[in-house]
C-alpha cells in the first residue's frame, strides 16, 4: 500500500485523485488545498486540509499546483527527508526545496475538467534525485495502470516542448480548419475522421513516412490556389511556413542540400 | 445493383476497388489503367483494360487519377451522357468534359497503400451537375458504409484546403516533435497517447474550447524558455507564428481587438 498526500485542486490533482481513489494499492492520506472550498465535495471521502502545518506522514507528497507556485509551497512543507514530487512538465526538479527528497511525476496528457480519462492512456514521466525513489514512483504509476518512463531534466523539457507542438499547435491548426470550413458554411465534423486517421497513422508510420500532400509533392499549382483562397493573413502565413517546413524536411526545396541526416 | 467502371491504379482507386469488391450492391464492370501491369494482380477478379475505347456500359465511371490528368482523360472517354465523376478534392467539376453528366465523389481521408481503412471512416463529399445523379452517388457511398455529404464547389475547395491543415500540416508538427524528442534521445512514442487524445477531444469540444497551454495563458516565461531551447530556426518560426495565432484567437494579444466575431 502506497500512502499519498495530494496538494492542489486543479485538473491534474482532480484526475490523480480519481485514479488513486479507484485503486486498492494507493491510500490518499490527505488532500491539501489553500482554499478548502474547492475540495468540499470530497470531504466525506478523504481528509481535506487547508493548513499546511497539519500534513501527516505519507510515502509520497504530490504537488499538483501551478508552475509558479511550486517552489514556494515546497519551502513551506513542515517536514524533511520525505519524497516530494511535482507534476509539471517544465518546472526544474531543483525548484523543489532541497530539504526533502525530490522528484517529478509528470503525466504527459491533456486534462479537461469533465472528460473521463483512462490512466492507461497517460504516460508518466518520472524523474528522481535519489535512485531509490524511482521504484516507489514506478509502483504508483503501475497502480493506476499508467505506462511510465524514466527521464532526465533535459528529456522532460524536450517532451514538454514537443507536447506544445502536438497538442496546442495541432489544436490551433484544427481551429484554422474550423474557420475555413465555417466561412463556406460546411460542417467541420466532416474533417474529424481525417483528423483521427492522421493521428492513428503514427501507429505504423513515422511522421516523416506518413507525410503526403501538395507541399511534399511540391505541387505549385495547388499551393498557389490554396494561398489565394485564404482570407486571413495569419492563415496565409501558417500555410507558407508549414509548406516551407515540409519542403525542407522532404528535400523538395532549394535549401534541402543542408538537410539533417536523420530524416527517416 | 450499381455497375461501376474504375479508372486509375493509385491509392484511392485501389482502396475503392477493395471496398466495392467487398459489397454486394456494387458490381465493378471494368478497371481501366493506361499501364496494365499495375492491375495484373487483379486480372482474375475483374475485367482489366488499358484501351479506353473498349470501355463498356456502366452506371458510374469513376476517374481516380492524378489531378492534372483528369481533364484530358475525360475528353478521351468514348461515350456521352453517362455519369462520370472524379475523386479529387481540388479539381473543378467543369474540368470534366461536358459531353458526359459530371460529378465528384471525393473521399476525404488519407490513404496509404498498405494501411487497411474502414470506409465507415471515409466521408464522401458528393458534388453533381444534375440533381438526379445525386441519388446514385449517395447509394454508392451507402453501399460501402461511408457517410456522405452533398457539397458545392467552394465547399469542396474549403474542405480540401482545411484537410491540408489538419492532415499535412499537423503531421509536420508531429515531425517537429519527433526531431525535438530525438535530439534529447527520448522516445517519440511517449507522445502518442497525447496526439490521439488531442484529436479525440474534438468529439466533445470545439478546437476553440479545447485550447490550453502557454500561448493561450500568455505564459511569457514558458514561451521564452521554449524558444531558447529550440535549435532550428524553422522550429522557432513555427513556434512563434502558432503562438501568435493562438493569442489572436483567444484575445491574449494586442491585435485581438480585430478578432472575428465567430470565435466560439
Amino acid at each position: 500500500m502506497i500512502s499519498v498526500t495530494l496538494i492542489g485542486a486543479g485538473n491534474v490533482a482532480q484526475h490523480l485523485y480519481k485514479a488513486f481513489s479507484a485503486c486498492k494499492e494507493v491510500h490518499i492520506n490527505q488532500w491539501h488545498n489553500r482554499r478548502l472550498e474547492q475540495l468540499q465535495m470530497f470531504k466525506n471521502d478523504v481528509d481535506i486540509v487547508d493548513d499546511i502545518t497539519l500534513l501527516k506522514e505519507a510515502d509520497i507528497y504530490i504537488i499538483a499546483i501551478s508552475d509558479d507556485a511550486v517552489a514556494k509551497l515546497s519551502e513551506q512543507l513542515p517536514f524533511s527527508d520525505k519524497l516530494v514530487v511535482h507534476t509539471s512538465g517544465s518546472v526544474n526538479l531543483h525548484h523543489l526545496d532541497k530539504k526533502n527528497r525530490r522528484g517529478v511525476f509528470y503525466p504527459l496528457q491533456t486534462f479537461s475538467k469533465d472528460a473521463e480519462l483512462n490512466f492507461s492512456d497517460v504516460p508518466i514521466c518520472i524523474e528522481v534525485e535519489h535512485k531509490a525513489d524511482y521504484h516507489v514512483l514506478k509502483d504508483l504509476a503501475n497502480a493506476i495502470t499508467s505506462p511510465y518512463h524514466r527521464v532526465n531534466s533535459p528529456q522532460r523539457a524536450a517532451l514538454h516542448l514537443a507536447a506544445v507542438f502536438v497538442n496546442n499547435f495541432t489544436n490551433q491548426l484544427y481551429r484554422v480548419a474550423h474557420e475555413i470550413t465555417e466561412s463556406e458554411g460546411v460542417d467541420f465534423n466532416i474533417l474529424k475522421p481525417l483528423i483521427k486517421e492522421t493521428a492513428k497513422k503514427l501507429d505504423t508510420l513515422s511522421p516523416y513516412m506518413a507525410q503526403t500532400g501538395p507541399a511534399k509533392r511540391n505541387d505549385k499549382k495547388t499551393i498557389k490556389k490554396h494561398l489565394a483562397s485564404l482570407d486571413k493573413d495569419i492563415h496565409k502565413d501558417i500555410y507558407k511556413l508549414l509548406t516551407k517546413a515540409i519542403k525542407e524536411t522532404h528535400g523538395t526545396s532549394a535549401s534541402s542540400a543542408f538537410k539533417k541526416p536523420n530524416s527517416k
